[in-house]
């Protein structure tokens, strides 16, 4: 059982504007109905949780409001191999119910970096995208039918259990990345795909970030489909060098890693090795899953080692896949600009840049983080592609999405939530 | 410009009651407004249309209303190959965007059995599927940002216009397949993707429906991931020999038509032989463009070849895959009871049949319908996978969502349209 205090906030580490009035931790689908039955009547702000790893502070309580935890909701309820469905709970760990897909040849795709940590519902509350997310998309795409617990109590089912369905509204988009304003998810209905018979990695290193930013783009020129598309900057290699006495940075000021899946996985890796050829200092493929977790070391080195160096805000915009290269050149002006570290990684794949800002003064921190957010919008992108709006982005809400779609989504988050009890101050 | 008479219903045949107020034809957006704001201040109905292609009457005019025709907005207003992206109008053609995004190397995944006569907005309206489906999804994962007009007038910027985004709710998704309830769609942000490198094409007779079924099922447990599977009924088979003098009955019971994609399409399409073969009367594989068209012509045959013997109802159920077989069996004793032909084929990777009536007597048919639809819920699926509620099915709505989830539904529907101007009768 983790120490209480870390119930209160969440891996953004924003405090908690003062202590919780009590903490559920919810067992079963009832405890959920009943603790949200009971904030409905004393009109109790709850702020539900898993493992409280998001990043946007969505999950950080506030005084008085009811903890709800419901990472004690935590088992895989079934995986029917043939329907390539599983249904689960929201408390399982995304990395336990992938594996538990293997062992049947199937795979759930959503796999964001905090995989092992986090937890489907968690996922699902934010939209949670990852590597994967070039080829098999955002958790959303995943996501066929959804038990929730309304403000009130009520138990309702939505979405179709079956792959396709169109009778009705498609509600299920509308909770999945609603963060926990609109409803409690208290199960789930996942599609599971065929795990790729075979994977493909290959390693580019260039002389710029704006060369390998440049051939990412070239792969989808040439008609190539990768299931992972990710760029490190020079700065994250040099960080990873010091974590691990590795020597990527002298290798180049950029790192991209590739890697397809299929059956023409090999084929289409040498199309790509190709194509990468033509601009990178040096290109590695392999077919050999001990090599290829070497080759990609880097990239999941990437966040522990930025972390190592201190405390960071971490950021997730999207800017359309074009204008990726003018967006890291622009996240490394901002650095210079506010005299901060910024460290760059992103799947490339989607236009979707991680800028890791490390906090040397608070204030500089949040001016580079401000300029990162408006630089986004500049570029047609958003201040969030995967970690949600929670309570770090709020002053930037109205901003992207416009005063009158802003007031549209509040008139229905009104409509699931009239008292205003569920996790109010947050994302909307 | 079509016989304004056919702007009164769709290919549901379903008969309007009365003739309406007026007929709109967009050329514009500022059209689009000012009939909008105009219908609300009277509080005049609108019925909003593309081609009117509709299969569940959801574009069938009612006394009084004001028909709202957007197919004159059917302009494809910009493709960026870089960020696999077009821009189009409402009323363009969806062959006709995928055949614009071949040029450019390019795939538009959406491909309903209509998508020659249909347009992206009506595809939205029902959140329209197609063969493809099995591996690229439906409508809805293809779109990523609209444009619409609300029931006052008002223009409106839906979702992201890059790949991923998690800012604010998802109301584009909500939009799509609301079937004109909601708001009228005047623009569409679509994301395209790399067209395939190569199409691999099999195709297998079977000595029964079941055998067929099971072999579509046995696919998966393969691990294979077929772009399209396709399965066609006897009687259907038997219907396309009388149109085109083939002899696809005397072959088999059933058909299945698998394509796989990509660079291993043609490794993996001996795979999926493979596995048909087990239980497959014969199996035939090629790469060859012209040879998999000429043995996918029964596939595309089969809809027209039932046309031809007289008015039918055309029925999307759909069931968890692994009871396809029991369906289609469930629908040819429907058949038999009800002393009605119907024909069966299926996008047989979603677990989506197509149960073709032949109308003798209207009763029967009926009888035959809501057999078929009560069927398909108590196997766990729902009354329609892709050509929406409209008018056909509305009997059902509560029946498959549930009280509860469909007055929530309601509700969305009034906050979006308190007048109830908004396509009334249909859908919702």
């Amino acid at each position: 059982m983790p120490d209480p205090a870390v119930l209160f906030t969440d891996r953004s580490g924003f405090p908690p504007d003062g202590p919780p009035r009590a903490v559920v931790r919810a067992r079963t689908v009832a405890d959920v109905q009943r603790t949200l039955a009971e904030a409905g009547r004393t009109g109790t702000p709850v702020v539900t949780r898993g493992a409280g790893t998001g990043l946007a502070g969505g999950a950080v309580t506030g005084r008085g409001a009811i903890v709800l935890d419901v990472s004690g909701l935590d088992r895989i309820l079934g995986i029917d191999p043939v329907d390539g469905i599983a249904r689960v709970e929201p408390g399982v760990i995304t990395a336990d119910l992938d594996r538990a897909a293997a062992e049947h040849g199937l795979m759930y795709a959503p796999d964001p970096g905090s995989v092992a940590i986090s937890t489907v519902g968690g996922n699902i509350a934010t939209n949670a995208g990852g590597l994967r997310g070039a080829k098999y998309g955002v958790t959303r795409d995943s996501v066929l039918a959804l038990d929730v617990v309304l403000a009130d109590g009520t138990l309702l089912h939505l979405g179709h259990d079956t792959v396709k369905g169109v009778v009705g509204l498609d509600l299920v988009g509308l909770v999945v990345g609603s963060e926990g304003t609109l409803a409690v998810v208290v199960g789930a209905t996942l599609r599971l795909l065929p795990r790729p018979a075979r994977v493909a990695t290959a390693v580019a290193y260039f002389a710029s970030v704006t060369a390998a930013a440049d051939a990412s783009i070239a792969l989808s020129a040439a008609g190539l489909r990768p299931a992972v598309l990710e760029l490190v900057d020079g700065r994250t290699l040099a960080a990873i060098d010091d974590l691990r006495g590795t020597g990527h940075a002298g290798r180049g000021a950029a790192l991209l890693l590739v890697q397809t899946d299929g059956y023409g996985a090999g084929e289409e890796i040498e199309a790509v090795a190709a194509v990468l050829a033509r601009t990178a200092l040096t290109v590695e493929t392999t077919l050999d899953p001990a090599t290829a977790a070497a080759l990609s070391a880097a990239r999941r080195d990437a966040l522990p080692a930025i972390e190592a160096k201190g405390r960071v805000l971490i950021e997730d915009i999207a800017v359309p896949r074009s204008r990726l290269a003018e967006a890291i050149d622009g996240v490394h002006a901002i650095a210079a600009a506010t005299g901060t570290d910024v460290f760059v990684f992103a799947h490339a794949g989607d236009g979707n840049l991680h800028p890791i800002i490390l906090v040397d003064t608070e204030a500089a921190a949040q001016q580079a983080a401000d300029d990162i957010f408006a630089l986004a919008l500049a570029l047609g992108g958003t201040v969030s592609a995967e970690h949600g709006v929670g309570l770090l982005k709020r002053a930037w809400l109205e901003r992207e999405l416009g005063a009158d779609a802003l007031a549209l989504q509040r008139r229905i988050k009104q409509l699931f939530d009239p008292a205003g009890i569920l996790n109010p101050g947050k994302a909307l």
